[in-house]
């Protein structure tokens, strides 16, 4: 069990990260080539499937433990108005997850994947980040500590998601720290502000990145000064996943921002993890974009909980299906070109 | 038992179309703005579970019992050279659905769908269109009339798709007949063309276009001088669910040019339909556009056999899933804004 106590710590974790099993993803492509269908006609299903083969080390990749996680946190500055439901609706929808009556129950559970949610101290909501840092070092390196705790051993996929009244202020401020631009270019409308509340949170952004501007160059620095103990928890996750080669699907844009400082702190960092879909809120497609991420699906969702991540375990699984159980051209008697 | 004999027949089934369940698709919206999550933040997913109770005539749907049919067909077109495949490849592919080495096999099972195969004369080739009509009046009447008799009873969801070496030629010429242009704006490499191929086929959709010049005002005229049996039969298949009300999920470029007849007969015509994916097949964008049907996935997939239908399956599960079995405010205590 890996913990941190410093940025520093996870620094050091971060600096050399696995690159996946080549030869497998070789040995899948392979494969492909000889499947009952013209090459490429299965599109990103191909792509999927290499993928797979690439970070699990398998020709013949396997489903057969998906992991859903839900990490959940409160923010201090929903004391800023910038959010369209009050804050204990955090609380209320962590107790909403475990009583089954959320989207993410229905979708794990179509998914036949495990869903766990991780309540990260949501009694204690981070500082208001237009007047400190949201998270001290410490508080930082906890979350990311917690988030990198919960990945079980023994999954061959996972899907990451997170609640937080709150959250999207925090995660546009993020991507407007790591990628430049103003607060308007990042800043959606999370769970539905109206017009005054959308200029609100603008300028609660705006005021966070002034503030907290000289530590817009470290993106860990960043994370803890701009984000929440989910989004950190969300980065140690994903860090978690890669040192053991396990595949990734990241949700939205709370969910993307939250990896995101790994992308900028190793060009390849994300390479593990697929875009599952684009959100509807405002900044995704645009992050997405820095990322050099492809979202598989595109259907105007915007909730969180980890829900397109979980939606998208049905393409991957449809990928590895076609992979590993279609004839091949010279076991069906099919005649190739 | 609906058997059609002439162009006419047909004409009559098409003029009275059922317009769905107003009644059940509002209170599934009521209901839908109850549910643990901001107003609109599952995108499509809302307007699937809306769509689907309009059709299905339930505040709360159901798809206990999703059926899958695949048709397929020869193509006397194929002489001329429009295939990177050779014509025999349909009839192995029948084959290779019947003991389940094909794409859609696999994805069929993982959508938990029943999948029918409907193989329409394949030792039969339809004529070639650049010298005749490809069907008689009475041979596209019998197809229509086969895939109309081939909807179970009982299908809460039908997905349709299709086999044929050719078909995009004959779905390309189909579509440019319908909604104008020259061949090159709806042709594509089908299986994979190469340049002189795709030429090739361009010039034979052209001469077609040509030769049926006369036709090209009569939707079903046009279908049976420039389509193929299972074109027909798929159009037979939309309009025996549009006449139960029973909800349709369109495939790629061949099966959605198949049915545009329907939408070209009858301005809501495939308004119980919904487009599964756009196919990475040319014409495909520019057809959903014309019918201004908005696809669910859009994975570069161009295979055909109903395997963006049936992918899309689980899209529709999970709309319905959330839709029935997620908690409301009130029953989950949370606060509502």
């Amino acid at each position: 069990m890996m913990t941190f106590s410093s940025f520093d710590d996870i620094r050091v974790a971060c600096r050399d990260l696995p690159a996946g099993y080549q030869e497998a993803a070789r040995a899948a492509a392979t494969r492909q080539a000889t499947l009952t269908k013209p090459p490429g006609s299965l599109g990103r299903l191909e792509a999927v499937a290499e993928w797979l083969a690439l970070w699990q080390g398998r020709e013949m990749p396997r489903l057969d433990q998906v992991e859903v996680i839900v990490f959940a946190g409160s923010h201090g500055v929903t004391r800023r108005g910038v959010s369209a439901y009050p804050a204990e609706v955090t609380g209320q929808m962590v107790a909403n997850f475990a009583t089954g009556g959320a989207a993410i129950n229905q979708l794990a559970r179509i998914a036949d994947a495990r869903l766990s949610v991780v309540p990260l101290e949501i009694d204690r909501p981070t500082e208001d980040f237009t007047e400190t840092e949201a998270m001290s070092e410490a508080a930082f390196a906890a979350a990311v500590s917690a988030g990198f705790a919960s990945v079980h051993e023994g999954a061959d996929l996972l899907c990451l998601g997170e609640m937080g009244i709150g959250n999207t202020t925090a995660a546009a401020a993020i991507a407007a720290g790591l990628f430049g631009g103003d607060a308007e270019r990042w800043t959606g409308r999370g769970t539905g502000v109206d017009d005054a509340g959308l200029k609100r949170k603008i300028a609660v952004i705006d005021a966070g990145l002034e503030r907290h501007a000289a530590t817009l160059g470290d993106p860990l620095r960043l994370a803890a000064a701009l984000g929440g103990r989910e989004l950190a928890a969300i980065f140690g996750a994903t860090l978690a996943a890669r040192l053991r080669s396990l595949p990734v699907l990241l949700d939205g844009f709370v969910c993307t921002a939250a990896a995101a400082p790994l992308a900028r702190m190793q060009p390849s960092g994300l390479a593990h993890a697929l875009a599952a879909h684009v959100s509807a809120e405002a900044g995704h497609r645009g992050l997405l974009s820095e990322l050099g991420l492809q979202p598989l699906l595109d259907l105007g969702m915007r909730l969180g909980e980890g829900s397109g991540a979980c939606l998208a375990v049905n393409v991957v699984r449809a990928a590895l299906e076609c992979h590993t159980r279609m004839a091949s051209f010279a076991e069906a008697g099919v005649s190739n070109r």
